[in-house]
């Protein structure tokens, strides 16, 4: 299996242009596509579009080029957006493509699965059986690159929220949700896919786990995963990354837990962990070899960072999701040079509570 | 003369429990209180009444202590506050205190001197006759630390924007003013009273201005000016930071130019410049030592930063000055370790466009 | 005892120059002074620091003219402010003062008594113990006017909310409190002392109340309570309007119930119950003839109104407050001519869900 | 030629099942739908996509139902897209259709023509070029419905703003465009569509304009036009009605100017000249015959309602628009009973300052 990760930014939430000019340049194979993962410039909200319009522009972009349906491209391939580029944070996809003809050579690389699950009714979203779909999600991605739990550095899954129609569509059918706040579901999404990494990598025990244990039991998390919500799917994509033997060399991945929004060390420490030592900040040559960052950004429970009291959590008019991403992504920006990350909101169950997972892709020289 | 800087964290910006707490250890005499910069947690705008909240409560607290009527405490110390805690930024207070009848001693330390404009009219605000008054002014602070230009390392101004109450004002007596927008009028009044400074320190020469200059001929800047402006003020109040051997040792200010909002090598050599050599980040006794940071924010006006697109300038939900500080505070807050900083935005004819001042005051070993 | 309203503008949170022309009229004798409900114009949440301004504000006018200090002045005087002037909201005050040494005469009129409860700790905010004081403080408030609970058209009820210094108050104490989400509190906080007025006038059996039923048990509310909460209050205040014979005549107050957002018959009927019967809308000399309006806004909690789906209840970008004030504001001025209106978000327990309370004091001719 | 209108309700900006049921249902033939006025969910900012999102979604429903190419659709019919649903704005769209072989029979009807702008330069926009190439079409228009002006109750124009690729773009060839705020071109955009269709119907003398009147020379305006700007055109697109003898009867349209946002008696006036005679507000029955009401809202320039202060224009949270917007809708709704109601920002040359239109199309019983 050989992965290639190409990163691209984009004019506006519907842009396919840099995903053309690599194809029309035969740099990638939109048949071999497995996956998208970018940012759009929405609120990032539960009234955020971008998503579902960079999702169809993708898809209609891919089915172009391959003459698929787009239809058939959404099955197949992980459209991933997190909305909402707040501060430096920059509009771009990262486009990840598997060729399983290429034989890995030596010395191993980078891998990737990706997997769905069933699609959910509302009232199963935030649930046990979210958690379930995706732990079984989680272990056919395993099986599919032969990877033991140790090698995985990052678990990107996005699943559905709770919109206004699905919430009338379980109280017309007598079913109840897990709330009837759309914004608010976005926690219980997260978190339940989000322990679904967990019990399947080994780091949660499925049977300390109830109900209530959602967004509540925060001791008990994934540090690999990185999951997101959206009102425009039915169903959890999974896009799962590992080093394995069974990969061709030239990308590494790496991960690191970062201790607050404000962790430039822990920043380096992926970077590091994916096999690039940067000092203070990576030069000219370094900022070439970081292929991707992925990140999750969290409000403190506490509201205090670093023994100080932010306003992110009392603030009526943006969003702490928001206020925690605009000050993420300037931290990592600061030292990898490169606004083009992917920073996305909420980590229930994704680490401690106030800390954050963070993966690097890092080329090889 | 003897300068002392003290800060702390408020919980709200009628906090005043932290300047009473110093007051009543005896750490802070406030009859020596000349100024007072600091966060409150408001928008930022034009409708950002925390700064006035603020306002009122230091000078109650302050008034209570010495005896003064508040109105003669908001004559005598400068209260500057600059709204808007976004991102990690955590509202609070710098004291400065100034006591002229300790003797300096030798190796010299930070001198401070605060100066007042007159009353401006609407009309005034935001022209030529604001650059002169805030020149007259500067040179003032100048003569009373008997420093040289390039002694000078901070100077802070605040100053009025244009109300409605003050448009409408204006209108009745057919007064033209700048612009009509509240929020719009913030630009002229921070680059007037920049240019103000620009002008005394003989950065830029005052024979080459003219109107239509402000806001417009960003070639010509202040690069240790950092102005804002406030719809509860009618003059400018000027803070002025110099190093000089009439002052006691104790604290050193030093400053550089950030390139952009990502710039965490500016911050370092801000720091370096105070006397302070940090390496990736201040570690704990160094951190210990950083008395004080003032930044200002900007939006790249290109829109991007680092050769990638950013959304500030395009934001319709957040304002990008908002987006900047949020970047902007977190990268300072990653290198010194500390959220406590002042961050403030708009930086026209404040460094080159899209670079910004920033000065640090540090405590000696 | 005579009871007078006086209704000014505010140019801002810290205007009180309308409340000094009419003390200096000598029109409004400042002793007398025992209520003061209005609008500022901050964003109506956690964060909104326009009420605790407009307070010191107040306070800090009435004092100067009675003699008193500002701190007995908020003992004895009920400030009520709500945040948030969208639409056409215009930022206001409205004053009441009562004077007991008047005779009543004949034909009675409009009746008010300020009350008090406690001081609450943070785990009590939102809990049954606040539902008991308020009940008993609005007893005391029937007792003082001996008004029957049916002659009561209005009950404004300001309490405190959760700040995250209360909640980490309580967490240090190891109390619970309802959330920990300072925004969220305040649904519990209005929830609650309407609750508590309900009980007081028979709306609501104290019997069939537990804690669970607050925010949840929506079929048990009062359609006279009028309820808020803000992060400067410690204690609830209670302003209570009844018609009696024994105040003099001159102003009648009556009041209604709001199907909805859009429901300016209800507004028109409201008018009515104070003995204003207008058309379409209010002519020149019938708008001289409203004192005062107020009103609260509730976000329909199915999205929909008359059938449409809106989309208050899914922005992430301006609150659900802010949207259905905005729209009933602007309705309301429609009907009565006069922007300045007091309209507040939150309705739990205030009328049926959907639904929300609305009073009118009208002058006689 | 016969013209209907179709409306109704999207669950999102990408929910086209109201247009495909009335297709498949046989109530509309895709092939004679020439325009569609509709509001979507975004923020109504220079950042809001839903309205491409919206386009591409109707594009590729109707390409589906008629066997076009989407982007065939596109050229062909006029997708006019309102961001902002605030207050109880109700996402919707109003599909116009226009068969040229029915006889019109006596009586007269509403008759409907469109028409296209050639594609623009970025450096065009806001600018006298658009007013002639806009006044061109409005021609067209007219002659298209052998219409008089005065027979011209309601004229829509959508045409491009500056976005930051396009100020890029002009920058790069050296062209000067009138504002690099993508947001505040958005008013120039207006303005300049709008002259454009006052000068085709003869209320403005294309002689008395110059570049600096764009924006500037309020008093020069069209009371029927209605104008928009999104990032997503590059031309404009000009949607005329009329009521014409050519056009069969069943559908009638009328017009009205708003004195301010919450003139109910301009709506109620709307649809008394659409024929319409409702009393405070339409009973059921009239309600069912109100086919459709557009509308334009306006912060008062003043910042002033009926001699109150409100808040638009000095809010850094919410844009005035939006206020607006929430303001007028929730006013119209309250006469009509029906939230969906198209009610667009920004009436520069539009009305006179301060006004704005409002048209409305009835049924006939």
């Amino acid at each position: 299996m050989r992965v290639t990760v190409h990163r691209f930014g984009m004019s506006n939430p519907a842009d396919v242009s840099g995903l053309r000019r690599l194809i029309d340049a035969g740099e990638l194979d939109p048949r071999h596509i497995v996956a998208s993962i970018g940012k759009t410039e929405g609120n990032g909200g539960a009234n955020d579009f971008t998503r579902a319009l960079a999702t169809i522009s993708f898809a209609g972009a891919i089915a172009a080029a391959t003459g698929e349906r787009p239809e058939d491209v959404t099955e197949r391939v992980a459209l991933v957006w997190s909305g909402g580029c707040e501060g430096v944070l920059s509009p771009h996809a990262t486009v990840i493509t598997r060729d399983d003809s290429i034989d890995a050579g030596e010395g191993g690389g980078l891998a990737v699965s990706v997997q769905r699950t069933r699609a959910f009714r509302p009232e199963e979203i935030g649930t046990l059986a979210e958690i379930d779909e995706v732990a079984d999600a989680t272990r056919r991605a395993l099986d599919d690159l032969a990877a033991a739990p140790d090698e995985v550095h990052y678990v990107q899954v996005k699943g559905p929220l709770l919109t206004p129609a699905g919430i009338r569509d379980a109280a017309g059918r007598g079913a109840t949700v897990v709330t009837t706040d759309p914004n608010a579901s976005k926690a219980y999404a997260r978190g339940a896919t989000a322990l679904g990494v967990a019990v399947a990598l080994g780091e949660v025990d499925r049977g300390s786990l109830e109900q209530a244990s959602i967004t509540k039991a925060l001791d008990r998390f994934s540090t690999v995963a990185s999951t997101s919500a959206g009102g425009e799917l039915v169903a959890c994509e999974i896009v799962l990354f590992a080093n394995s033997p069974a990969a061709a060399p030239g990308l590494r991945i790496g991960h690191a837990v970062l201790r607050d929004v404000i962790d430039a060390e822990g920043v380096r420490e992926a970077l590091r962990s994916a096999g690039l030592d940067v000092g203070a900040a990576a030069d000219a040559e370094q900022r070439e070899r970081i292929a991707a960052v992925f990140a999750k950004a969290e409000a403190s429970p506490t509201g205090e960072v670093r023994g100080r009291r932010t306003t992110m959590l009392s603030d009526a008019d943006i969003n702490y999701e928001r206020h925690a991403r605009a000050a993420l992504g300037a931290v990592i920006a600061s030292v990898t040079g490169d606004p083009a990350i992917f920073v996305s909101g909420g980590t229930e169950h994704q680490c401690a509570p106030g800390q954050a997972p963070i993966a690097a892709i890092v080329r090889g020289r």
